[in-house]
């Protein structure tokens, strides 16, 4: 019995290599990071606390900031909350030390006649919040709204 | 070296062909268009607002109606925003012609006794708001909870 | 012509085996059932209604308790739903008994410095009801959030 030819191998090669990636697309995810993005969208300071108290959470039963990727998205009627009187401004800068993203949605920033310098520091921006959390949830994070 | 044979040949062709196909499945969620479903189920005119907001500044961010599938979703007791006396009336109209798809809870409806005449035209109907809301997450559109 | 060696067929055979696992393993979130998780994170006796109302629908609509896999999370403020003094005690039996998972947040719990005694027979526990979210979203049960 005749081995197989070089090209027909060589083709059987690139069919396997081909395959491999397959499903590697297919899941690509599922990275370690446990990911989660989190809206805040009420003009409420309790669910403002208990959207940073689930980030602390999150963070806590999975493994700290290491093993998690969250962000939290405030638009809305919920900017308040990243205004720089906000009640929970020391919590907002403690979740930002502790690793997690807190970004204001400037649509909602423009609407509210609120700029930059109104802000609490070291938060980051989205031009729309509604945006960013449709490109989160496409990107395999799971979508809380406390 | 002979070449390989022509049944050789065909079975690789048939291979790669099956090959191109299996990442396109794993990828049909990822079509260009940029999908979401947003649920209204508070009787709140400024949540009603809100989700009206939503979708417009999706449209605007993400490229028109040509580039997204928008659809709210309104069941329980936000089933008020889609009556014929609803304050958002003219809102909701205009997002219709802007191509955002509104649909009515009929098991809602049904609980508040209300027929398809008390309700906004051109709107559409859905048995249970909430398994179009899961059909859609499974049919990979983003989940958005104003 | 000579016909392909037993090596080269062998070797294609692994070829289309592998093939027709790769898009199995990227649909392997589709399975017939029907998942969703139900978050219940206010203190609101009328949303507690409501999402069991949602688990109901979801059931009607979709062929019963065998077709379908529901399970409501109750953290933060919502915790009274599942606590014994309960006013919906009554309809979480009822969802029980229908097959509708039912969990309550420990963490949440030690805040309220509750224990299980206080709680509603036959339901669940885990530690955080956010991570809980988390973790069944990426098992591909679509989130609602009445």
């Amino acid at each position: 019995m005749p081995a197989p030819s070089r090209r027909t191998v060589l083709l059987l090669v690139t069919v396997l290599g081909t395959l491999a990636a397959a499903p590697a697309l297919a899941q690509s995810n599922e990275r370690p990071l446990q990911k989660a993005v989190i809206q805040v969208s009420d003009n409420d300071v309790q669910k403002w606390n208990l959207a940073l108290n689930n980030a602390r959470n999150v963070q806590d039963d999975l493994g700290g900031p290491e093993a998690t990727d969250l962000e939290i998205v405030v638009y809305g009627p919920g900017i308040g909350m990243l205004k720089s009187d906000s009640p929970v401004a020391k919590r907002v800068a403690d979740a930002l030390k502790a690793g997690v993203k807190v970004v204001a949605c400037e649509n909602t920033m423009k609407t509210q006649k609120l700029s930059y310098p109104d802000m609490l520091p070291d938060i980051g921006y989205v031009t729309a919040g509604v945006v960013e959390l449709m490109k989160r949830q496409k990107q395999g994070y799971a979508y809380i709204r406390p």
